[in-house]
């Protein structure tokens, strides 16, 4: 009996890995970009080799925005502050004649985004403070619960790559534990990452508001208030990692120049180390932007030639879309 | 076969729980604190219980100093800056005619502390900055491997006490997720707190100084800049559990008015909620501070006697070192 008891249990420790490694990852062509995760991952994970990584050390950090959902036509937050500032204009009849409210309001995206940083963080602010972070919280569940793509129409959950997703999945069954480091809003993705990612609020890492901490009718709460805490994005990604993660990831995964920080900063660590771009390049299926093959470049979410050069460079592992996966959304079957 | 390969998977499954009932916390008296610790995990851990919590929501914070570890005669991190400044004093002539370094060298820890924060601040950022992550991390660790307390002559990491170690790993067993959350420095915490207290570095919540991200010779680094980052202490505890948790906890543990914000919180939120206060009231096998039980009050980790009376009217639970720790610390036996 206690031989056997010890043959399953070596059996069910073993079992989630051997089936992953049968095609953990469906939705990926068979390519370089498939085979150096693969190759990777086996290399890390296998005790006696000389690139053995102890799971706890196995951190992986992915961008958000064109690394796990689609960014284009713009970020999903955008749309969600376009819709608060709808939602809230009623109980603000000056924006009816301040910008940049009054053009946004008309439906003038251009001309309300024309005031740059400035009007881009007055949106922010009137949208995501004020409120406590309880209520906070809740409105991004309703509104993620039914806002929809301008152009598929889709729930901008569906929007998600399945590859990462399968990604996030096989990296998890080999002892990683995933985490977001995003440019967008901390609060803005905890409501939902647990649920479309398999990743917690504790693991979801981003740009912020300072909250202060009050009684409330004698109830504790976190109010948002209109001040930058932290901007997630650049050298900031870096400066993230250390202060929530405390540890230098091995494996990290991004789509622009926001990302090339954090990917130096993991290639820069002793000992196996994997970085990875996504190239949007599948105008079809999702949206073509970014330096190679004759594509136009865009400023938000730009993934530059100098990036690109640096990523070939730096041996950087550079996923094509159109190339590297067999599907890119999981309702296009 | 399939039924006892079943049969034996939910007794493993069942196993480690069990076996944790049967005494997972042997050095606390049986007593109320005790009962109230183990009532608490029984009935958010039983399925089907009306206090049943999913594994994700099991979030247990613990305030260190004082609560985790031994703070008298005077905080540890204190003791790192006191031996930091003898280390680096042949590098600064200068702090031999300076405050608060003159007097600090001369071994008179009063004057030197005379300055009151701006003082504090002075010495932390003379000893916490100017040098990489890395670097720091290293200088941490060599320091912990061999520092002793002044009045036992133990390794302060042989300083924590032994009920609060079972009782962090009592919670694991049970799907918790232990969380540090400090007003101490988190990066002079997450070097050994996976050692000490299991702990891994994104589970150590703490105060910081600001980080900048270099390229130093071709490899990037994050430089400690002398800049307070975060004050993690009082209303900062709240605010910094929704920056690195992002929910909020269903026990807190703490020991002084620095973790009384964060008990609050960990109230305030809906279903079942757990605090705890440590009363040092065992001069005789650590130290008597604090408002009970006519002890003399302290400044530093003060434990007030407003505090005591507010864990009262709460029903938080107060732990007297003295009547329900069997045993304080391992060494003891």
């Amino acid at each position: 009996m206690k031989n056997l008891l010890i043959k399953v249990l070596v059996a069910l420790l073993l079992f989630p890995i051997a089936a992953f490694a049968a095609d953990s990852l469906p939705s990926w062509n068979d390519g370089s970009a498939k085979q150096s995760i693969i190759a990777f991952v086996e290399k890390v994970t296998k005790p006696g080799s000389p690139d053995f990584v102890p799971v706890p050390e196995r951190i992986a950090t992915f961008d958000n925005d064109g690394t796990l959902w689609c960014e284009q036509p713009a970020p999903v937050q955008l749309y969600f502050v376009l819709d608060r500032v709808k939602a809230l204009a009623p109980q603000h009849p000056e924006w009816k004649t301040t910008e940049p409210f009054a053009s946004l309001l008309k439906g003038d995206l251009k001309t309300a985004l024309a005031g740059g940083d400035r009007a881009i963080l007055q949106l922010f602010m009137a949208t995501h403070t004020g409120m406590t972070t309880v209520e906070f919280e809740q409105i991004v569940k309703n509104w993620i619960a039914t806002a929809r793509h301008p152009k598929t129409g889709k729930l901008f959950t569906d929007m998600t790559y399945q590859p990462m997703l399968e990604l996030l999945a096989y990296l998890r069954a080999n002892g990683f534990k995933t985490f977001i480091v995003s440019g967008g809003g901390i609060e803005f993705m905890r409501p939902w990452a647990e649920q479309v990612y398999g990743i917690p609020p504790e693991q979801v890492v981003g740009s912020s508001v300072k909250t202060k901490f009050e009684m409330r009718d004698g109830k504790p709460v976190l109010v948002r208030l209109p001040e930058l805490n932290f901007n997630d994005d650049k050298s900031g990604k870096p400066v993230a990692i250390n202060q929530h993660i405390g540890r230098r990831p091995i494996m990290a995964f991004g789509n622009s120049d926001g990302d090339r920080e954090m990917l130096e900063y993991t290639q820069g660590g002793s000992g196996a180390r994997f970085e990875l771009l996504v190239l949007h390049d599948d105008a079809t299926r999702e949206y073509g932007y970014g330096p190679a093959k004759g594509l136009p470049d865009v400023k938000l979410g730009a993934f530059t030639q100098t990036l690109y050069d640096q990523a070939k460079k730096n041996n950087w592992t550079v996923v094509s879309m159109k190339d590297d996966w067999k599907q890119i959304f999981a309702f296009e079957n």
